[in-house]
């Protein structure tokens, strides 16, 4: 017995994609960028513990540093610190490259008529330099921090994108480097591909939940079988 | 019955410790030179790849990059890499602060009678402004590339500290952030701690064979119990 296809099958999956350390190798530039707003408020940290906060939005960032602090920060220092790391971080830019097979990746998504969307914790004023740098096509939505309420690791920046493409959140793959997308894609209950390009290990990331972890967008390219994309559906 | 202490115990372990990453916060400081260094002679390479090599000497380092590439790279461009690369460092040296409690931890030791070394990939020209920073006593001996045959993950750098300061390598800990340490560790037949203040991801250090893993220097401090340290032999 064959069983109807509309039955049985989700159909394609849509692409939900992070941004810093997935497409664009920017995390470095990150951690610097906090490194230096932090000395200029005279805090001192260790460099392996603002890595592992970077994909989370400024606000959560700046809570979760706070925590490691022995001191308590008053509210202003901690509002100056996100602008400052923006600020900082924008001058750091011009060193940022797209990671290998980024723009590969996107391009061969829309030929084989799979719908994407860009999803990232950071503002507006970088998503732009990124549409330029991957050559993002005008029509695909990049959806940013100051467009929802809550940041990674809630689900609301993949939501809104699954929205924005008109797509079921259900049936998308979250691609992302950092622990904070993974857990951002099961409270969306979509399925979360794992990048190691942000410089998580693999085990952090399949123990995070990921469906799948590849080294950056060319390897996912070439395995874009794996994860439910058939070519020129 | 009671045995013979000195039949079933091999007594206070020595200790053997990395430098970058492990005592001092300077991972990132190398992952920019080499990343300064590659783009100077005209190399791309994603930022994580770098990162994952670091704790090699600048030799392997070069010949693991060089896999990496897809084109095949001339020997003097090679050579060049090591040297730029030591020069890059050492522009960015001004921001390397000692980890959390690493002073602290090595003042612990001497006082608690048990004996320790250095054993660092880097060349004698870092070495020397990490002993300020951390305060090393001159009496501490502290290996560098130059004075052993091969660097990690071949273990002659801890077997050359095990013997400068008279102990035997299978009664030490070796203490290190990178899976090159570990490895190193094993092939030296010495216990690894893995340290996290390096970037590497805790499941990573315990697949290499970490026999046990600490955030960093300070975290290492408070449970030296579990390492086999007894306060004031």
């Amino acid at each position: 017995m064959v069983l109807s296809s509309s039955d049985e099958s989700p159909g394609q999956p849509a692409f939900l994609f992070d941004l810093d350390g997935t497409l664009i190798d920017s995390v470095y530039q990150h951690v610097l960028a906090w490194r230096e707003a932090m000395q200029e408020v005279g805090i001192g940290l260790s460099v392996w513990k603002i890595h592992r906060r970077i994909g989370m939005s400024g606000g959560l960032f700046v809570s979760a540093l706070a925590r490691e602090l022995p001191d308590v920060l008053d509210a202003e220092t901690l509002a100056r610190l996100s602008d400052l790391h923006v600020e900082r971080f924008i001058e750091h830019y011009d060193s940022v490259q797209p990671l290998p097979g980024a723009r590969e990746l996107l391009a061969a998504l829309t030929d084989h008529g799979v719908k994407w969307a860009i999803a990232t914790s950071g503002p507006v004023r970088y998503a732009g330099l990124a549409r330029d740098l991957l050559e993002v096509p005008e029509e695909i939505p990049m959806i940013t921090r100051d467009q929802v309420r809550y940041a990674k690791p809630d689900p609301d920046l993949f939501l809104t994108a699954a929205h924005r493409i008109g797509v079921d959140v259900r049936n998308s793959m979250v691609v992302g480097d950092s622990v904070w997308d993974l857990l951002a894609a099961r409270r969306a209950r979509a399925l979360a591909v794992g990048l190691l390009s942000g410089g998580y290990g693999r085990e952090e990331l399949l123990q995070s939940g990921a469906y799948r972890v590849y080294d950056d967008p060319a390897d996912l390219l070439v395995h874009l079988d794996e994860v439910g994309v058939r070519p020129s559906a």
